[in-house]
């Protein structure tokens, strides 16, 4: 992987030989050919820092966001990814790679953001209210924040909605010392409920899981119901997967390593279901009833999502990058309940009472 | 009106007498057939307390209710209004009217709700950070909520939506005092700007105002282009009316008289836009860019909106009453900006800059 290659590139950048230089040009072009862009720090600084969990997690969501873009692009051959490269004037920027109106997905975006500096008012009440205690220096705490976030709103709606993220966050206290925590998960929203489908996104997600620690599966399982919890509707925004926010244990580099694990399982759990189904036959009546889910869809992100809300109160940021979220197109309709025993009252059944499905 | 109507049963009912009885009876009788349903504290309690402002208040919502539906019902023959009445298990109820893919109106929704018992601990919360001074009595603080509000969503693209909501108020302290106050307002939001439209919208509320003071017009047109305000667009949701908030001054009885005012002021200030626009002719390209539209609607109203987020807050409040305001179908395209001096950025013009349209 682009990894591992940056890795042997670096090792040949202290001999300062002319040919460990054209090699290094050579690794450089590799890259930029691999991503989607150049990443936000510049692959010269990522060299210089290599080391730093930083520019390791840069490299990771870089590679994640060009592996996804391929395999949904070669999925919908009619369509490509638009690239838009952004900078935001407080510090850092962001790659958005944005698939519109394709033959197999109606809204695809894969978002990179690498942002910096000093942590708004509102942004840091949000965190203290989470339990974080965040000691400012002159009431200015700097920050830095990485990471990789996708949704994937196919056309057909025997194709699920699929989002993952996964993002690091760093910020100085007024002493010097630095919290630093990871976050993510990958979910699925049907429209309709396929067992078989289900059984092998999440046994996917637990393999990744499993690989570091048999006991992460199972809460983050449960975290991922808890936390796309639609209040007021006392429904799930989909049938879960993995969450999990603020884990800062048992370190650094073993955290990074799970976090990796599940970028990488990103495409193994997703594409499979998305080549199965993209063929599938639908009726009026499912398309609707799909709109009517995109509704829902858009209730949770605009209400409830914390990355949604943060991004919204921290200035500078890119909105068109965060609510990329948010599906081409939606419907509320007053009093809409289905049919007892319908396959729309099955799939309801299911995000109020989630369920179990890996053993 | 009906509050006449009642004043004079009430007159009579003193008598006591078979022919008071008989006249009251008819009274009851003609009320029922102008309400859409009948009134949450129903017309013997209201009799019993017609002095109070909270009895008048709720005849007045539901006349406002009931105008409303029928001046709407009237321009779209085809179609009519559901009518649900429903009851909140904690204190008081509701009636909702809607009418939904008429050949006119998209969705359009007219609510009526009384409710009372204990203000949650976050809706205490909110109200307390717009500096209200609340001293509960062991944590509970007993309120009552009334008022009528409604969004009229049209198929045509060169109709605008249209938004009113008239509230009142009051909150039981410790020491049992009453707080109470008024709130609401009316707006426009059109998907093309029609300047004739914008002057005799605002013309028509500033009448309604300056009965009352000359000063209320200006304030309360400001107040909605600065509540109606989608920030992290940099837009406001249309191009305003009139909002206000907290209003507690000069007296009970002349701010009563005020809302009255703009009540009425609602079928005159929208209905004649619609009579006049409803067999325009429109393009997919406009219908399209009303899809846009009502996507930011969207946006405002469950990222911003006070009321929807005390809805949203409060235990046991009808979320499809609440989430009525919602468009029945609405679009999201990443990046859509319209070309210049097109109609569509001529709108957002506006909506980027709002403009004085009564001088």
């Amino acid at each position: 992987g682009a990894l591992g290659g940056l890795g042997l590139a670096l090792g040949l950048w202290r001999r300062h030989t002319a040919l460990a230089a054209s090699r290094e040009d050579e690794e450089d072009k590799e890259l930029r050919q691999r991503f989607m862009a150049p990443p936000v720090s510049g692959l010269r600084e990522l060299r210089r820092r290599r080391r730093e969990l930083r520019s390791r997690m840069e490299l990771l969501i870089m590679e994640t966001q060009a592996e996804v873009c391929r395999a949904l692009a070669a999925l919908d051959p009619g369509a490509s990814f638009s690239v838009d490269t952004w900078e935001r004037k407080e510090g850092g920027g962001g790659i958005s790679c944005v698939l519109q109106d394709g033959e197999v997905f109606e809204k695809a975006g894969v978002n990179v953001s690498v942002v910096s500096g000093l942590l708004s008012e509102e942004a840091a009440r949000q965190m203290r209210s989470r339990g974080k205690s965040l000691k400012a220096k002159d009431g200015k705490l700097p920050f830095c924040a990485m990471g990789v976030s996708s949704v994937i709103h196919p056309k057909n709606p025997h194709v699920p909605t699929m989002h993952f993220n996964y993002r690091y966050f760093e910020i100085e206290e007024a002493d010097g010392t630095k919290q630093w925590w990871f976050g993510g998960g990958t979910d699925l929203t049907p429209t309709y409920l396929n067992e078989e489908d289900a059984v092998h996104f999440h046994k996917t997600l637990k393999e990744a899981c499993d690989k570091h620690d048999l006991k992460l599966y199972p809460k983050y399982k449960k975290w991922c119901d808890d936390y796309f919890y639609i209040k007021h509707r006392g429904e799930r925004r989909g049938i879960g997967g993995i969450f999990f926010d603020d884990v800062d244990s048992p370190s650094k580099e073993e955290v990074f390593q799970f976090v990796k694990s599940c970028a990488k399982a990103v495409v193994p759990c997703y594409i499979p279901i998305v080549k199965k189904h993209r063929h599938d036959s639908f009726t009026p009546e499912e398309k609707l009833w799909q709109q009517l889910r995109r509704g829902r869809y858009v209730e949770f992100n605009l209400v409830y999502d914390r990355g949604t809300k943060f991004g919204l109160l921290t200035p500078g940021s890119r909105i068109e990058s965060i609510l990329m979220s948010l599906p081409l197109t939606a419907r509320w309709e007053y009093m809409h309940t289905p049919p007892e025993s319908s396959k729309e009252a099955e799939i309801l059944e299911v995000l109020r009472n989630p369920k179990d499905w890996v053993h």
